[in-house]
């Protein structure tokens, strides 16, 4: 029987979020911290070995009981340790692994395994092995928020991608008729129409192009939750909202099921919470636009909220321990 | 040592097609049959077993010797057994793997074992382990001709789909705005852009919006190999079919990319043959619609033409046994 902890770090562009859990499998101490961004995101991987080394002081727990490290970033990751770019902390490629255990070593760890992952992906994890993915084999989790990220999971195993770019459909082109440029310098890409800035953008232009009455007319700062509760409270502006974005994340879901065909599609993410109001336009949406023989995958919602990704890093690094 | 042979089935909508592999994996005796589309494809598996009997006998081998069948059929397959339904020859939903080996025993073989297939994924098999993707452990073969097909192969392993429809490539919803309807009942698939009657389609309609001299204009029944040999020539309207059936299909790998993230995609298929006049607009568009992550993905030619499936099929069955 396995005596060693695990640490799990969900590294975001605002905070670092850490769980530590028992041998047993149980998240035993939590805390997070303000992401270090100075210097290109220089000081982060030091920040984190240095987190660790005091959570470990505090449970009174010896450093060499640490057995592995798994740590979701935010952006694409290359077999488990290459990190290839991640623009909101910073970091161009380089070896994470190589250098968090440096990291750890220092402060007197041992040599620690540590698997590192991209953070939609740690997500999709955590919801496979303790959500709302625990009855598939196959699932992808869709997370719609500022941005669009994905994860899926094939027959049990993680698909990462040969650059780390598997499950990147926030930037699927998904509309050939598209001038306007997404961040990404595409044009098109599903995060234009379905992310939150997406649909802020779409009700705007809707409510210069009619004279309708609608309360969206009257806030003055539009966020994606007040289309959506619109939408819920039945204003033709948030309706037609909802039923866009959810056009164009129903035939994302097409692309991955025409490509990949996983049996569950989960939703989460800010926008998920607007339930049904966005989650029946995208089940439509996917009926209308997926090849026949896969009208029977599952679309619902996730359950872990933010708590998805410290489960999935968990999970990644024990499965990687037990398969050694 | 193995000491059985391997038979290797190619079911298509006008011919099957055979190869008996030796144990030593060699291809040893290899032959065509007019498939018997009668009665809604009732009796094409009696006729792979009489075919199978009839060969065994020429041969002078041992009805015992027969190991194990490998068949990619054309429509979608789930768990290397169940048939989601294959238009083009008349089937429904059935155990294709029982049916077989009842045919097979029923003529004194013995009972084998069947590894069915979709024929897409057959072909990619072929090309990876005997073709152009010998090199890759993530691979895609996109198909080019009447339809478009796609097997896709990551780490290593055929991904089949939880419904049977992983690289069903040819139905991706990739333009919103279109009217017209796909012969699938949908709007915006990607066959109707790319496949052979999508590049003579559009060849036909920009011919009638200007005057431009086009040796096409001659052409009493336009096939999409005149189209593309005009565009090898320097036809401004051959030249144009090619760029936008290029963008179209980069396009969808750029999808195959978010999705799945492989190494290299190979394509193959009648319109491949028309070699760079389709390739480099492929390219083009890939690397103007992929995410950045993914840019140096590796886009050629396949290699094993009509004898993809077959290979495939045999290499199915073969992997199976020694996994056994």
């Amino acid at each position: 029987m396995n005596q060693e902890y695990i640490l799990a770090v969900d590294l975001g562009g605002t905070f670092i979020k850490f769980g530590l859990f028992s041998p047993a499998g149980e998240c035993v101490y939590s805390w997070k911290a303000r992401t270090a961004l100075e210097s290109s995101g220089d000081f982060i991987l030091l920040q984190a070995a240095e987190e660790a080394r005091s959570a470990f002081t505090y449970c009174g727990l010896p450093l060499e009981s640490l057995g592995g490290v798994g740590i979701g970033v935010p952006g694409a990751v290359i077999g488990g340790r290459i990190v290839n770019r991640c623009v909101n902390l910073g970091w161009g490629v380089f070896d994470l692994r190589k250098q968090l255990q440096q990291q750890l070593a220092d402060r007197g760890f041992g040599l620690v395994h540590v698997q590192a992952l991209n953070d939609a992906n740690a997500a999709a994890l955590g919801e496979y092995y303790c959500g709302a993915g625990k009855d598939y084999r196959d699932m992808a989790l869709i997370t719609i928020g500022t941005g669009i990220g994905c994860g899926i999971i094939l027959d049990g195993r993680l698909r990462e991608g040969a650059f780390g770019g598997a499950g990147e459909i926030g930037h699927l082109p998904v509309n050939p008729a598209e001038t306007a440029y997404c961040g990404c310098g595409k044009r098109g890409c599903l995060e234009q129409y379905a992310a939150a800035g997406g649909i802020v953008a779409r009700t705007k232009q809707q409510l210069t192009k009619s004279n309708t009455p609608s309360l969206l007319r009257h806030l003055p700062d539009l966020t994606a939750k007040d289309v959506l509760d619109a939408a819920a409270s039945g204003d033709p502006f948030g309706l037609d909202a909802a039923r866009f974005a959810g056009e164009m994340i129903g035939r994302a879901l097409a692309c991955i099921s025409g490509v990949a065909d996983p049996q569950a599609f989960l939703i989460g993410g800010g926008i998920s919470e607007a339930g049904d109001v966005i989650l029946d336009p995208i089940k439509e949406s996917f009926r209308r636009n997926v090849f026949h023989t896969s009208t029977d995958a599952v679309i619902r919602t996730a359950e872990l909220k933010n708590d998805a990704g410290i489960y999935g890093a968990y999970h990644a690094v024990r499965v990687h321990l037990e398969n050694e």
